[in-house]
């Protein structure tokens, strides 16, 4: 009977074969196999504790489980879609292996409550490590810009070069996202770290179980409140996915950037080798595909979610079939949210920054021009008269195609009498981003300060 | 000069008026002036602190601010779509009413700073807005959930009868959706409440500002760390918009439900004639408007989710023009968002739920099933096989068109000798409710104790 | 050097391992190589005809290609993940079978207008599989509403009943809804079937080949206008996407009303055993399980029309590595879309109408109000008056608990005296259905004539 | 009565004040007042040629409509939200201008199709004023091209320089994306130009009304078919948003490389000062903020989309009050569309672009290195071998900072002895141009030949 659909009691008619393979979840839901091992163990236990199965009972269902785990991971497990999903699998596994004991096994719980268990172990698992790899890259960041904390280079504003900056600053910029993003990782897990088993199929179980036992056992927070929503909540998988589109648009802002400073027009950054390819036709290729396609899977990472909005809306409860397809966005975002990071966190150590591009390009663009203006300020000029004052000088050096520092001191006099000589202190790039000096601020001074902060933040975890 | 643009400075050509009316923002952003002011307020207050501004300068301006937002609120300020933003028709008008010392507010500012500055302030007031609102709903759902804990109704996975539940139980899974929809916002205004005032236009200011002081005059948690990151930085609005989309997709789901319950054929519910419309044509129509309309705004929230995603995606930093296309789409996330709970909070307690329909939903499609499997077990069949027992008895239901319960003892026990006469006490709908006495299940003491901890817990918040 | 880079030319590092795995394609575009061998032989033909390979080369590279496919669909072929993608790899075994050859089979063309030829080549061969399994479910839905021409249900509009209808009347609606699809994929098509090869990497090639002659072979409409818009070009993917999700969200609203016809509470259908699945727990369950996993798989589809539009919003010209990142999201979409339309052409043929009890559901729920009111029309009433009087009717029979048919004459001409005898005719389900007589309407000769006309359609196509 | 419902006879309850706002549409709806009565006339002259009403009703009632048509365009009108819609404030106010004669307009229709009838008409129109726009900017593109078909710039892949294009040729790329953009729309207004009036509330009437005549008054190209799918239908709205996204896609890429090109670093071109704008804090700023703004509107459009189909996602036949959430983002695509094209068609005439620039930035990177690669083909060595030894050319130039056609001939044979003095033509930007030279190619004879194909295809619609 091992194929036997265990549900067929009632039906006259056998499953349409299209129909099985179309509705079977077997292909993507055996990667929850170790998860549905350890939920089954978990269960076995409480149903002992609780006297529903005997002590033996539960000795022979965790070694069948434990057996059935390593056949698995030797890959020698023969996964049948007609069984439908993992747990069906193992479990008709169980039974042909250990006979009647396999059968009590599901007492006291629905496949709506353990498939909701499984995903939460294995997300909570993914999310520890996601966490981790977002570490690994804020350190690297760190390190790179301690290393770059008085680097100059313009800081950008609609692409046009603004004031200048650290290279450093820029880099703890990229950090404080990652920051927020690792912060709402475990923000949401205290909502995924929440146990459904015990929900049976929607309305709770006649057993006499002991869900805060499993819970433990599991190392949940706590038991679910209620147990139609516990079958149908899928909330923890939207809000994880939320995060993760909000990693993947982060990641693809620094992949922007990292695309544009390496054309040759911005020539920044050069990336290393391992982290580009050539083309199959043009020989003088060296194209910065990582970040490229890092950028480009951000739109798959919105889709996902998308996906699991969508499916969720307008659900009546309790469970419906159509949860089924919350797996495969789910893992696919996971998938590829840690190759993206771990990429990035490999290739930042490898970037090698070109300081002299950095600076002359920063030498253009009247970056200081907002100096100047402040200079005005503290000239007793009120802000909104320095910022047209400044205006006009601009205008001057555009029609010239100088910079402010290259107008004369009679030019810039004939703007406001009361620019003087120490004017020019205040149009270069070092006082201009030294006098930035406030927490937040680019003065390499508030960047040490920041970076300083940060490593005692991480190290306090 | 009133309308004379506060950049033109460097520009030979005026701004065509189309392009204009395009890029001003100020049709939209006016309703954050409150925000605007008090953050200029909190400004000067700390200019005049640092020495930036003199005390009587800061009472100018201060005094001159308050006039403007009365006038505002009286509806006699008159906005310039040539001054674009909110910002700018304040401070231009601030300049004429109280001359140079309006030009020196903007000192050791930018509006990339102040923009964000603003947005925070108004979505921090909105969250706890909203929150209020899902308690209020909240509160309506335990009190009903308390009148209807014993009321017993169909459960349904797949809207097939599955098992009998009480509508109480019910109302509490959609009590502990929202629970989950108000702990996200929490987390999320921890984010929202940071201070990116002090970063001017992108790299912080020359002025010797103090940005904490600035913070607690706002009741910001902090200032923020990086003066790049804080004017590029719109994760909060998405996140938001994120957590914004759980909380309609969850009312969809009510919604989707109370549509379902309000047809002739469920007929479990009668919402009242307030919350219902006609038909122009159909006399006899009452419709379920407000729960149909709920569920529709569900994909306008969605969209403005993918809207800002897309809006932030490969934006390389600092400030870009395409920002100012966040705001539409949050407040229209905020507008509808407090509409659907509100309406959903005034009309839960305006529903009447029909237990007898109910009843009679539950007594058909042999809801309880489950409990007979249950039985069979407790009499020594393993799991699997007392489901396939309970199917073939059901297979007999279906073809002489009577619940179990109807069936002979004689009938049943052709399927297993193991039952006897007190199986009719299991096919009760009080018997099985009562029996899924555990945490998170059904039982109507179960039940009791899900909404007492529940005041106990939005009590001690 | 079978695995060597075919691009390594001008680097010093080899690609770091991860990266490759993290970059290469060849796991998901494999499936194009069909498509990559036939372009390939065209290429071939066309690159013999101008004289650029020699008649020798030319047979030496078509023999070695289909080789090649004969190896991949004997299963004989291995994909190595260090040559990247299909075109290297098929490529890279072409040249060492047949040597020299083989190198020269690149000449005038680059894989940027290599893959984007392959993906088109595909997709229009699904489109026409599509349509296929669109015309088949429509053809399905035509033959049930032939039978059900005449079956009477309730119309719904707010899922309350409003008029009654005919079934067949109702399944015509859904063929209405694929007519539509059906006519969208023709007009996509029409921009899928440009050929683009020939663009080379970007700017078209140096050698002197004939795109017109390449483009017949492979039976495209035409080449394409221009080299770089070919390269960057994924309108059609998107174009097909959007139409995916039309036909997608179509599905799920036929799926919604399957599986609230399911209901015990309805009662409308029954579904084939074939296409429903049980319970692990509850014996008695038939769950609609096609229809609700086709309803979630929508999600999906949306999800990937936005993936698709995420991934090119603000890519500059020409091609950028994030364009390989559209394959997986189109793949998937063509392979659930086509799961979806089966099922439901093979579920459809297989329902069971329930007469009795639609009739019994239209008979409720004063589904002949409005035709009472056009009754007073023609008796002079103007509309809006007669919609008042007959809304004062229903409010009679509510409170009386019956329908409009079953007050007496006396009842109901206390709300307007122009009623007669003669009115318990319209109140029939019969005659109010057979009133709708003009084209659109429910009347049963009405939708017979659809039937005609549309069968006439599909036809003469 | 004029503000008591039309609908109220059935009522016990008035509607609660909150849900009477939150319900209605007028304030967006009479947007539509237009086509509302456009429709009512055609109704009332089809109805009085069916008898349904007399020649005088029929006259009075258009000259009622024509009056409150003029009274809303003079601003005269007054909305009533209680009124809830367009239609009834129309109607409403019809019949207390001109008596019962207004009261017989609604017969034989329903709000349901009236509704779908307004806005078909709506989009009908709108599309028209689109595709103009299109046009135009086709034409300023066009212009352009011709100007700059010799203009050299490097053409770009992963935004490394490629090969040598022309900026004209680029232009036509942009060309290409629009001509599709604008057949998509012809094909989308095929679905648009359907008629739903005379589905009623979703069945049809009972009158002999003649849809063929209405359809013809209109310019509907034809009655629909089925009165369920004409009342519940919104593919045409999903279609045409599907449309406006695939515009704004490209858009926001134009964008980009517009933004990109106004750098410094690129200097490509050059924004009219009409299309900038400054900043507030940095007087040398000039931003391009249209391109930009129109990158971010990108955002809101695909957001409209995906609330359009989540919107539709589940939802029963026929009608349900969710679809009154389909007008707003509607609306918004279109007005947003429409100004995004209108500003680019302005715009783009009033572009300067930097011939030297572009033309210095080609002569790096060493675009002709597939030229080369091609000479060596030619010259017998097969491509793969040709595309190594160009590589390692490029090498050498990379590591002497200088170009391939910098390299003496010696360096150069020291890769390959097939290489002689002729190939220095071959590294030129010119020839390397002109040698593309079929269709598509970036040869400026091509471009030429493109541009005078398009002339001709624009002038024969």
């Amino acid at each position: 009977m091992s194929d036997k659909k265990l549900w067929s009691g009632r039906f006259s008619e056998p499953t349409d074969a299209f129909v099985e393979a179309f509705t079977a979840s077997v292909e993507f839901d055996q990667r929850l196999y170790r998860y549905d091992i350890q939920g089954s163990i978990a269960h076995a236990t409480m149903l002992a504790k609780a006297g529903i199965l005997t002590v033996e009972e539960r000795d022979t269902i965790i070694a069948g489980l434990q057996q059935i785990q390593a056949q698995i991971e030797a890959g020698q497990f023969e996964w049948s879609v007609e069984l439908e999903d993992v747990h069906m699998n193992v479990e008709s596994r169980l039974t042909s292996a250990i006979g009647d004991a396999g059968k009590k096994l599901h007492t006291g719980r629905s496949r709506n409550d353990q498939v909701a268990t499984d995903v939460r172990l294995y997300l909570r698992d993914e999310i520890e490590t996601i966490r981790a790899e977002i570490l690994r890259l804020q350190q690297a960041l760190l390190d790179k810009a301690e290393q770059e904390a008085d680097t100059i280079m313009p800081g950008f504003t609609h692409l046009q070069t603004a004031q200048p900056v650290t290279f450093g600053h820029h880099l703890m910029a990229w950090f404080e996202m990652l920051e927020r993003d690792r912060e709402r990782l475990a923000d949401c897990n205290k909502r995924v770290n929440i146990m459904p088993l015990g929900a049976a199929a929607l309305a709770g179980t006649t057993y006499p179980i002991d869900r805060y036992y499993t819970a433990e056992l599991l190392g949940f927070a706590r038991p679910s409140e209620n147990s139609l929503d516990s079958v149908s909540d899928r909330d923890f998988a939207i809000e994880f996915s939320a995060a993760a589109a909000l990693i993947m648009m982060h990641l693809s802002r620094m992949s922007e950037e990292l695309i544009i400073w390496s054309s040759a027009q911005f020539n920044f950054v050069d990336l290393s080798d391992s982290f580009c390819t050539g083309s199959s036709i043009m020989p003088q290729k060296k194209n910065p595909d990582v970040p490229e396609l890092v950028r480009g899977k951000t739109g798959r990472i919105f889709g996902h979610l998308m996906s699991l909005l969508t499916l969720m809306k307008g659900q009546p409860l309790a469970y419906n079939k159509d949860n089924q397809e919350d797996k495969e966005p789910l893992f696919d975002t996971v998938d590829n949210l840690k190759g993206s990071l771990k990429v990035f966190a490999d290739m930042i150590p490898a970037i090698t920054c070109k300081p002299d591009s950095m600076r002359e390009a920063a030498m253009k663009g009247f970056a200081t021009a907002t100096d100047l203006a402040d200079y005005l300020v503290r000239k007793g000029t009120p802000f909104r008269d320095a910022h047209e004052v400044v205006g006009k000088a601009v205008a001057l050096g555009v029609s010239k195609g100088c910079d402010l520092a290259d107008l004369s001191l009679e030019e810039l006099r004939g703007f406001s009498e009361q620019i003087d000589d120490d004017v020019f202190q205040v149009l270069t790039l070092e006082g201009s981003v030294a006098a930035r000096d406030h927490i937040g601020g680019t003065a390499p001074a508030q960047v040490r300060a920041a970076i300083s902060r940060a490593r005692q933040r991480l190290d306090s975890e």
